[in-house]
């Protein structure tokens, strides 16, 4: 296949203590990883000062914060962290929770 | 719901005389939407020369075209369009092919 095209199947992962996370691709303006939360991981509250970032549900289910809200959101979801606003996700169900991240600019 | 947070599913569309686009989010350094193509639609080739950019196929198969390569992609792929890539996808299927898009930095 493809260098520039790939499926998210083939890149999912489990890592015990904390979340499993990957890059998919990398530019000079934006980012795009896989994250996969089973259930009872979290990723912690945090912000990125100058970069913009989203969540795509695609398996499972998260309990996403985005500032001062907390929403359960499920398969199809999008979620929002524009520059600056704290974000994060708990996998509170049963099953593993794979989600598709991109954040601009990329981390250095 | 949450101004951060959405489902795709929400925001579909059909526009019968080229394809339907939409913003989902937009801020400093990402702009995120979805496009919605009909069987037989397409986008045709582009580039942008100071955007990277990504397509996450929703729903549907999509035959793109990165740079001299073209590949039929489906529900769960990927596709890569660094900055100054040519892309493009025609939808080749008999349904709707549903994408999430990001551009990084945004269109102006």
């Amino acid at each position: 296949m493809s260098k520039n095209i790939l499926n998210y199947r083939d890149h999912g992962g489990v890592k015990a203590e904390k979340f499993y996370k990957t890059t998919l691709f990398q530019g000079n303006y934006l980012m795009l990883g896989l994250n996969c939360l089973e259930p009872g991981q979290t990723q912690p509250l945090h912000d990125h000062a100058d970069q913009d970032k989203f969540y795509f549900v695609i398996e499972g289910t998260g309990l996403f914060t985005i500032g001062a809200e907390t929403t359960e959101v499920g398969q199809g979801g999008v979620v929002w962290a524009e520059a600056g606003a704290p974000h994060g996700v708990k996998n509170q169900g049963s099953e593993r929770l794979t989600i598709l991240v991109g954040i601009a600019p990329p981390p250095k």
